[in-house]
This record gives C-alpha cells, sequence and structure tokens, in this order.
C-alpha cells in the first residue's frame, strides 16, 4: 500500500508499505478515508525533535476492512473515527478517563505501527479505540469534522474540560493554531459567554470567530496581557487555555488568569511554568495530551446533529500522492492544518 | 497591651504594644481568646525567610470588643474566627472565593498590623473577615477546634478541594505536620473511602489515624512512592496532598498521583515541580495559600456538631507570657503544633 514515509527532517515522501494484516484478536485493520497532518508533526519534520523513520501520522477515520475475533464493538465496514492514542477502554487508567496512560496503549506512525497518513493502519486495541460513527451518506463537510475529532478537537476540547469552563464563563485562548481554534469551539460549546482569542493572522481570526470568539486580541506579550484584563474588568479570564507550549504563551496564560482559576494547558510545555508566582495567586494547571478517545463520542454527536464544523481549521487539502505539499504549506505557515484525501469511502 | 514581638531569629519575646483601636468605619478590634503558632512563623523565626520586627501570628479566635459603624455582620461580645488573610467579600476577586487575592486584603502580624499572638488585634474589614461562632459556653476542645480553623484545618481542607476529593477516593496525604494531618481529615469529611498518611512520627501517626486515615507508611521518597503504588494495585492514588512544599516532598506526590488526577498543592513550591512529567500523565497541580474565610462556615459547623475535631494538632500549650516555648517546642519538633492561651472568654 502506498503510505507517507518519514525519511528524515524536511524528508516526507509517497513510498510503500506491506498492507496491514491483523497479529492479535483485539486488532482491526482500517482503510483510511481522511488523514491530515499535525503541528506536531512539523517537530520532527523541523528536525526540532528526534523521530523514527517510516510510517507516519496519528490522525484518521476511515472503514473496517478486517476484524479481530475479539473485537466487538465495530464491524467490517464501519466508519470509525481514531483516536490519536490506542488504548484498551478496560484498564483503571482508562476507566478513570486517562486513556493516554493505557498500559494496552500506545500511539499510531511511531516506527513500528502504521500511521494515518497511509491507506491503510492496523490498530491495536481497536473494540476500546476505534468509535463507529453511525448513519451513512455524510457530506464531506461533516467527513472533514470528524477527522478533527482524532486530535485538534479532542485536545482543545481537553483544554476547556480541565480548565473548569462552565457556563457564563469569561475564557480566554492563547494559540490560534487549529488546538487554539478547536479550544474556542469547545469552550462555547460548555456554555463559556464570552471567549477572546489571541490571534494576529485575519485567517485565523476568521474560524476563531466562526467558532463563536465573541473579542479578538491582536497583541502579544504585556500587551496581550493589558488587553485582556481591560476587557474582563481588571480581573482576568475565568479560564485561560494555553494551546501552544511556548515559554511566551505559558507567560501569557498565566498573566491573564484570574486568581483562583485552573490553565487548561494542552501546548506541550517548551518553555518554563512559572509555577510560584501562579500558587501565591492560586491558580492551577491542568492538562497533557488529551484523552480523545474519551471526548469523541460526545463531540460525534455534536458534529453529526451540525452544532459544531470543526472541520473548519482544513485549510489545505490534497492527497497521498502530494502529502510533502501538507507537510510544507503546514511548515510555511500558508496553512492551520492540511487535510489529506486518501480513500473513497 | 501584652503581645509577641519579633526581634530577630530566634528571638520572640513578650513586649508591649498599643491597644489598638477603630481606624476605619470596617475595622473591629477582637480581645484574642487563644493563638497559636504557625509552621510558616518558624521559617522566620528559623531565619529562613525575611520578616518585619513586630509583632506577629496570623491565627486567633476571641471576642469582639470594638467594631466600627460599618461592621454589620459581628457584634460587640460575638466569639469570632479569623482566618489567616482579611478580605472584603465583596470583590470580583472573594466573590470569586479567592479572598487571598482581595485588593482590600492583608495578612496579621506582618509588621504592619498586629498579629494574633497578642492581647487584642485591629481586623480591617472586619465584616468579611470574621466569622462569627453561634451559642455559648462553648468547650476547651470546641475552642481549639474552633482555633484550628484560622489557618491548618482550611489549609488542608483547600488541599483536598483543590485535588478534588470524592466520596470513594483512595487519597494520599504528603507531609504529617498540623496541615498534611487536617488534609486527613478534610480527605474523609469529602467522603474519601481510603487516606494514606505518610509519616514516621509515633505522635503523629496516632493523629493521622484518629483524624481517619485508613494506611500509615513510614517509609520516604522513592520506598514511600512503592508501598503506595502497591496499595493502589500500581494506580496510584485518585488524589495526592502536598503538604509540605519541598523538593522530596513534591516529588512524591508526583509520583503517587494517579494519571488523570490533580495534586492539591498546599507546601510553598522551595523545591522544583516537575511539571513536564506530570503533563505527559495528565496530572493537575493546583493550590495556593487557602481562602480560610470561605471554608470557615462550614468547617464550624462540623466542630460545633462534633463531627470534626482538628483541635487535636494542639499537642504543646502555654501561654503568652511563655510565648518563646511555643515556638522552641515546635522548632524542636517536640511539638505538632503550639498554643497559646492568651486571654479568657
Amino acid at each position: 500500500m502506498k503510505a507517507a514515509i518519514f525519511k528524515g527532517p524536511g524528508a516526507v515522501e509517497v513510498g510503500e508499505r506491506p498492507e496491514p494484516v491483523i497479529q492479535e484478536p483485539t486488532d482491526a485493520v482500517v482503510r483510511v478515508v481522511l488523514g491530515c497532518v499535525c503541528g506536531s508533526d512539523l517537530w520532527y519534520f523541523r528536525g526540532e525533535s528526534p523521530h523514527a523513520a517510516g510510517s507516519i501520522g496519528h490522525e484518521f477515520i476511515g472503514i473496517v476492512e478486517q476484524a479481530g475475533a475479539n473485537v466487538r464493538s465495530v464491524r467490517l465496514g464501519d466508519l470509525v473515527v481514531a483516536p490519536f492514542i490506542y488504548s484498551d477502554m478496560t484498564c483503571p487508567h482508562c476507566r478513570n478517563g486517562s486513556t493516554i496512560s493505557c498500559p494496552a496503549g500506545g500511539s499510531f506512525g511511531n516506527g513500528t505501527i502504521d500511521g494515518g497518513q497511509g491507506q491503510a493502519v492496523r490498530v491495536p486495541q481497536a473494540g476500546g479505540t476505534l468509535v463507529r460513527v453511525p448513519g451513512s451518506g455524510h457530506s464531506d463537510e461533516v467527513l472533514r469534522s470528524l477527522l478533527a475529532l482524532s486530535d485538534v478537537m479532542s485536545t482543545g476540547q481537553h483544554a476547556a474540560v480541565m480548565a473548569g469552563v462552565k457556563e457564563g464563563d469569561t475564557v480566554a485562548v492563547v494559540g490560534d493554531g487549529a488546538v487554539g481554534l478547536c479550544a474556542v469551539l469547545a469552550a462555547r460549546r460548555l456554555g463559556a459567554e464570552r471567549v477572546i482569542a489571541l490571534s494576529r493572522n485575519p485567517a485565523r481570526q476568521k474560524v476563531a470567530s466562526e467558532f463563536g470568539a465573541t473579542d479578538i486580541i491582536e497583541a502579544r506579550g504585556d500587551e496581550a496581557v493589558q488587553a485582556v484584563l481591560e476587557l474582563t474588568g481588571g480581573t482576568g479570564a475565568d479560564a485561560a487555555l494555553e494551546c501552544v507550549g511556548t515559554g511566551q504563551s505559558i507567560a501569557t496564560a498565566a498573566a491573564i488568569a484570574r486568581p483562583g482559576s485552573v490553565i487548561g494547558i494542552v501546548g506541550v510545555p517548551h518553555g518554563e511554568v512559572p509555577f510560584t508566582g501562579t500558587f501565591f495567586r492560586n491558580i492551577g494547571w491542568r492538562g497533557g495530551p488529551a484523552p480523545a478517545r474519551v471526548y469523541i463520542p460526545g463531540l460525534l454527536d455534536d458534529v453529526l446533529d451540525g452544532t459544531i464544523n470543526p472541520g473548519l481549521v482544513f485549510d489545505y487539502e490534497t492527497d497521498l500522492d502530494h502529502i510533502a505539499d501538507a507537510y510544507r504549506a503546514m511548515d510555511e505557515r500558508r496553512a492551520i492544518k492540511s487535510l489529506v484525501r486518501v480513500g473513497g469511502i
């Protein structure tokens, strides 16, 4: 089969991989319909973090093509959404909602198992992992939104849930990447009355507004902090959602959060977390890699009934043969997020 | 009036201070009945942190002796509990439950305003700050427990509330000082089924057991971590309560918390918080100085009806003339917490 192959920094090529087959009775093989490129894929593409050479990509939707004897929750022919981490959903961590810590779990496209940027994927723990999409004949718009549940929308949701966003809150979102934009959507979905998005990019501002942002702040750093404080009468946001992970974005989130609030942090922290300062203001930090599997069923219902449309984050698309273009569009910041059309439904 | 005076590291003496008087219509003057020494008082007593010379102490209960024209929630003659921070309870931060960030607030015994280790205290924002104790003729046992609400019990409660302790949880408490012991009590009060206390001191183990600890672990560091993991079937605690603030205790709390949980941290962090490691396990950190004023009413009800008895943390007592002994008993670790009898009720 064809698949995107990582050969080293800057080098993502289309290559051949063996067709995946069932290896364990808990496996399924999914024929990929749509895949996409994640902001985190850019780390190794840019050579900023190491990654095994080979098949890549951890976000996909597709059709179940083979299922092991112990896979009961999905059937051949089902359209499914794959969370970016597989997990058994039966261990104590999964039962606690912390699927990313499942001892039987793992990630796609990490050098040992195929990724979602290819024609098919063997999914371990498929019964726990895959979420079946009910109905048929879904529009392309719906399919794009379902693909967004695989990672970015679930991650934005995680930021909002971890920060405890509730009805009537004023929420500030740091980061206008696909995750930050989805965090805007998630905050509104959880009832936030006011969502302040920090963005200087007109295309991203537009999506933020479509996702329900009530205020857009174009400033950065201290100037952005002052602007959020002014918008909140000097109090700060009821919830700050940190969706970047740099030192500056973390510092901004800490400064705009009101005393007693929780910062939902989903940007992998590459900068210092100013813990002592937030401690004395009773500001907490919660987050991490999203347990997407936990969020997908609820988000999926909202996609199917048209309440949310996270697929709007895909503003570039191509096919598997042009996967390198999908990476370059994001690397060069021409795209928020690149969608890759792989197979028919 | 007589009051404890801090003159420099190791030097706490009884001295004279002017009788406090109403300065603002929102002030009250409280005649102190019971005061006590806080673990945090030892920092400056030991010369480990700076502190202004003068009147000290931030925990007290007493009788309202004077009240300004705008003080309506307490009356002359009322027995009151003072939280360790005063606050107006009307500003946005107070209304959000974050009294420690009240712009009109401040702390007692900090060099500008008298402390609770003296015969009387001027309490700013008295209407918001002081909590009236209903009834009369309270036993000495009840009075001691009411005094504990001023700081340590409210702080233990804060750790448990911030960690989201709920019915049926397994909670692990790091720290066997007065706050850690109160955190055991708070966790049980919030419905924890199992509370694991880390303590190597028989006197403190005894109080922990009386407060409802179901398991005592005598080990420290890696050995303690292994013991908690064994007790929890390898999963970790649903909530770890960090009540010390050293690098080792913070690391222990991080290692015994289960994925997806929140560490309630009330020990002022003097060591590094291993944020990246907890991020990838979806473990959050919440805490800070307790908004005692918010917790006191509920805890007070439970003290009065005999449900909780946090006064058990006082295992040494003396009078104001012997305040230096109260400090030394704690400094030399002969006492968990020293009570100081100041005036009659």
